[in-house]
């Protein structure tokens, strides 16, 4: 028998409970064993829980208890989480957690120490929610060498564009409507400005190229400067506007990026709608496979988890994961030297004096898109290029008298 | 160092020595060890090969080298596979194979003789090529009880129905064009027959239900008798057509079905095109998630079948896999009892009589489809029955006057 603690009762540690209760006898089937809940480790009161016989506010109960195997954190942050990990493992207990923002943080550390221990360190809730992405990256893919990952990795975010898309919704009505459905948090920042995105395509990154790779060190925009007419434009070029997380091992070195991106409706994640997410892994023998499923959620996420725990369970004593090697910053690369293709939406003060000028700067055939409705606005496409030679494009069309402003500026991903 | 041994020189075994060979580095890293070709088996000639030390044409060359630690059977076939996968479980080597008529019809007995040795039997490369499926079935979904499988699992049936769609060929010309290009047997029967997704569907039934699904028991539909025409009803419907694999487990009873069927747009499967295939799982606790690739080809088959082997040298002398128990064939749903819905188009007289008689005999609403083009053909689609009770109204249908033949019947799938 496997006993687990689990710290922290809010919706996934009571979702992990739930699993475990609900599917406990194919879980012993697969694991081998049976798998107990022990304790439950939260300072609030639930007075009617049906677990209300494991509750206790004191994690010495945990942490004393030698017949605990198994702690899964569910607190979430980098602070107490992060202390209860590294006590945990310190005393020979694997952890399983949901917990990007520790994962992305301090993953080469907890890994390492998990490893120092003989025990486990698993997160495959952390991204993805129920989406089994973690595992195949480390185990099913393999046999790979990974190349690039590309990734809607964000429910929330996801949500708001299918709104403003499908039902003409602005920004600021989507993200509403989000927050009613309890789509989106009352502060909803981590989604929409790409953070919570960002530290899911860091651990991606990290396991995918067997090296930490810093959320800090990926460029990363939020979605809330895009509007229901830029999604017009993609639209007329049959693509659609997604918040795309994407990374990249070119010689040797990484590239990772989180942004708005208009990608073709013939790519495979522009089908991905509402809060459902999605990852496309390029691996140098399977060539492009796509995992996909609801990236959020009680259940799903608690369904990770327990996966988790059923494979410490079946291969006790050994640390499944490689630890992360924190290198260089330098082996990341900047933006600016990063190649990319922009849509440019600007206004203008005659359509057909401003083409000329905008082609003037390319030096290329420039691709134009009028929607027939307006009369002093257009866009243009770029040519793909590194994106400083074409921030010094953009700003020479800038300064131009024919165009009276630049209204976005966004990413195409053709890859 | 872990030695392999592949047995059967051919597409998949090629890839094997390739990807063993060419990712080498990043393989042992995460195999914890070097993974090393040492037997190549074959009754062929390879003179120009670059493994032509490794070749042999004597099997006990193998099987009497102790340092062997795992078998790759990538020979094909139900016979000299059987014998030399018995043997070489019997002594304690471990097998991974993509021979899914192997897996499929003796499963059950590999499975055990594997367990009774302390080796591992795997399969990962049997279903969807280099899709992980075998595993995150097995593993990922370990934490939820599997209601359902939905796919597409032949490459070579949806790259024809692609064309047929897209291109309006008929199902001969697109046949030719897939053996012309490569996606075709010139003795195409296993895969238009259905058989091939047949195997697949029950090897992933038995995994996610945990008992042997026999393949035998699972009515099988291939694809030759569908035409552009009925694809016109399925667009009119908003749908396409695809070779649908699909099981349930319906009250402690599976139900498994091989067949064409017309799914909706929306459906996550609807644009899976080409030779990809994809495969949705249905757990009590994640909802739906799918897994996406390509379904076939030399790299993505042999990327799984090393992703097995690097899973066997990271926990060596461990079974992986459960044993599938033969059950009473009772378990299984026939497809008489099973609930379906119909796309039934008929040749008619007159259309407005034909819709009268028609509706009569189902007793509620029935949902005609007319194309405009055609004067003397309409579909109608039947209610949600048994099938049993479906084929009694098409019966009574078809001996009417007013109706002069039926065309075509097609499953709709919903779910």
């Amino acid at each position: 028998m496997i006993n687990v603690a689990i710290l922290g009762f809010g919706v996934v540690g009571c979702g992990v409970a739930e699993v475990l209760k609900i599917n406990s006898d194919s879980i012993a089937q697969r694991a081998g064993q049976e798998i107990k809940v022990k304790w439950i480790l939260d300072i609030r009161d639930f007075p009617d829980s049906p677990y209300s016989d494991l509750l206790t506010k004191n994690a010495e109960d945990v942490f004393n208890d030698r017949s605990v195997d198994i702690v899964v954190e569910t607190i979430g942050g980098a602070k107490v989480a992060a202390e209860f990990t590294r006590r945990a493992l310190m005393s020979g207990k694997s952890v399983v957690t949901s917990n990007k923002e520790l994962v992305a943080s301090q993953g080469p550390e907890l890994l390492q120490l998990a490893k120092d221990n003989g025990v486990s360190y698993l997160f495959e809730a952390s991204v993805g929610g129920g989406i089994p992405i973690i595992r195949p990256l480390n185990q099913c893919l393999a046999a790979n060498e990974i190349d690039g990952i590309t990734g809607i990795l964000n429910g929330t975010t996801n949500y708001i564009f299918t709104k403003m898309r499908r039902e003409g919704k602005s920004f600021e009505a989507a993200l509403k409507g989000a927050q009613q459905n309890g789509y989106a948090e009352q502060n909803p920042t981590a989604d929409v400005e790409g953070h919570d995105t960002c530290r899911k395509i860091a651990i991606l990154s990290s396991i995918a190229y067997n090296e930490f790779v810093d959320s800090d060190s990926i460029y990363t925009e939020g979605i809330t400067k895009i509007t229901t007419e830029d999604m017009k434009y993609a639209e007329a070029m049959n693509g659609v506007i997604k918040l795309i997380a994407v990374s990249k091992r070119i010689n040797g070195r990484i590239f990772a990026r989180v942004s708005p991106a208009v990608i073709s409706k013939e790519h495979p994640l522009a089908n991905v709608e509402d809060v459902f997410n999605a990852i496309v892994v390029k691996g140098n023998a399977i060539g492009d496979a796509m995992f996909y499923g609801r990236g959020a959620g009680k259940m799903p996420t608690a369904s990770a988890v327990v996966a988790d725990i059923i494979d410490i369970a079946k291969h006790p004593g050994s640390s499944m994961m490689s630890v992360w090697v924190r290198k260089d910053k330098n082996n990341i690369i900047d933006i600016e030297d990063s190649l990319a293709k922009f849509l440019v939406r600007v206004q203008v003060a005659d359509i057909s004096e401003a083409k000329g000028k905008i082609a003037s700067v390319f030096n290329q055939e420039t691709e134009f898109i009028e929607l027939g409705s307006k009369t002093n606005e257009l866009a243009f496409i770029t040519p793909f290029a590194a994106e400083k030679e074409l921030n010094g494009s953009i700003n020479r069309i800038k300064e131009m008298n024919s165009i009276t402003a630049i209204s976005n500026i966004i990413r195409i991903e053709e890859e």
